[in-house]
């Protein structure tokens, strides 16, 4: 798999890239950034892929969430890809919440999103791959993380990869998307009406089903987030653990909002989270 | 002076506020960002003024520089203002280097600049009164700092402003813009042909007209940044500080270029130089 470097700065001792690839997965181009510190010159290093949210390309946490700083205390490798498939070819609708931007992390199997709209797989098969093929990633030592729309791709890829992934944290996550406007939306114009295969990709309903990991999972959540009630509800997710005997650790945030001043103010929590699970691997 | 809040977010447990007000200096409203620690709810804080470069606004800085965690752990308070008036009734020019966006910290001469483009006056004489009048600042505890056209601004307004700025540092500043084409065109613009009329907003020319400050001036330069040989020139400003018993510390940083990737790495090297020089007044 060829990577295309789109540019590369250094950053706090390492290298900061966005990347282009052709996507046998999803059909198309996809771009991806990679912070790479100074510890991967002379070794492997443990990895966390983080996926944005709403809206997002790879770039906005690139530039916004600060996490360069920690991952190079760390030794992390952080890698950001892109929310959806993208392109003049590529199926789109004008709202922010469906389409190009809006990928919620699922293979659609309905028209007209089925033929590129695969980010579910494209996440747990082939960035993982990609990157473990160009960057000095330690076999195993792979976490997942995100935000919002991301925080529910990492709480569904978590619970199901678990060879893939080693460790998982959310923050402000879609935590219960079959139950909310934004993932009944999207779910059903990618997945079709039938809300039995909306289950795979809800993470309080694979906890139902009993899904398990051994690890805790980190989530962070604003109380002046004004997503929370109505889109996030992260603490339907949390008591579906508490039931099913899965650690969770839930904090919540007076006075944060669902930004990226919230994102900045906890990644730094989040990445020692994974460093800590992932230095075990 | 009347602010008007358009946003705040809680972040690293203080409040990250967008503001704007009616500006009897530039005759515009002017925007500005202004981050206040948690340890601003109980004292009055040191504070430093971050000049923003080129096609900036008060938001590049704020959202890429990641600041707000450096200085919510020294207890400053950071203010980033626009870098130009706007709007449509202010002159521009189609070109990122001139007009709006592109104030370079001079009060224009010429027409048909020389209504709004007040930027010098700005920020040396409205901003601090109106922080001072909004936030709790510690009076004669404020310092001025800089990237790139920003860096100018900032070794020029501590040069000429030593009862109003305590601590003066620069990124990759245009260092010595009479000489550089950045410099030349815009002043060209602004203050007319007479170069003698340059020498007050050049600060390599301000330190050769006896401009001294007493403590130590800090200036940070990746040695990737394209524009360093033909638009920056540092090294022509530290020449005429070291004829001149000008006392500055400059650091040059191997593979670094011009960007917030650079000014994120440098950012908190710099706060903390603020924070100990604002700590004696």
């Amino acid at each position: 798999m060829e990577l295309r470097t789109i540019g590369e700065s250094r950053c706090f001792g390492g290298v900061q890239g966005t990347y282009s690839h052709a996507s046998t997965t999803t059909g198309t181009e996809m771009r991806l950034s990679v912070f790479v510190p100074e510890q991967g010159r002379s070794r492997a290093l443990p990895a966390v892929i983080y996926l944005s949210g709403l809206s997002c390309t790879e770039e906005n946490f690139t530039v916004k969430a600060g996490a360069q700083r920690y991952a190079a205390e760390l030794g992390l490798i952080v890698i950001a890809p892109d929310t959806s498939p993208r392109g003049p070819g590529v199926a789109d609708d004008p709202a922010y919440d469906l389409g190009q931007g809006a990928g919620f992390y699922v293979d659609a199997t309905e028209s007209p999103w089925a033929r590129h709209f695969r980010m579910y797989s494209y996440v747990a098969e082939e960035l993982p791959a990609l990157i473990a093929g160009h960057f000095p990633l330690r076999a195993g030592a792979l976490g997942i993380m995100g935000h919002s729309m991301g925080g529910h791709g990492a709480l569904v890829l978590g619970l199901r990869e678990q060879a893939t992934f080693a460790s998982v944290s959310a923050l402000a996550p879609i935590a219960t998307p079959s139950q909310v406007p934004w993932g009944i939306k999207a779910f059903s114009a990618y997945l079709g009406p039938d809300e039995r295969r909306w289950r795979p990709y809800d993470a309080t309903a694979l906890v139902e089903d009993g899904r398990r990991r051994a690890d805790l999972i980190r989530i962070d959540q604003g109380e002046a987030d004004k997503f929370l009630g109505e889109q996030l509800r992260p603490e339907v997710f949390a008591a579906a653990c508490a039931r099913a005997g899965q650690a969770v650790a839930m904090h919540r945030h007076a006075g944060y909002d669902h930004g990226y001043f919230f994102v900045a103010t906890m990644i730094g929590d989040h990445l020692r989270h994974h460093a800590e699970l992932l230095a075990r691997r």
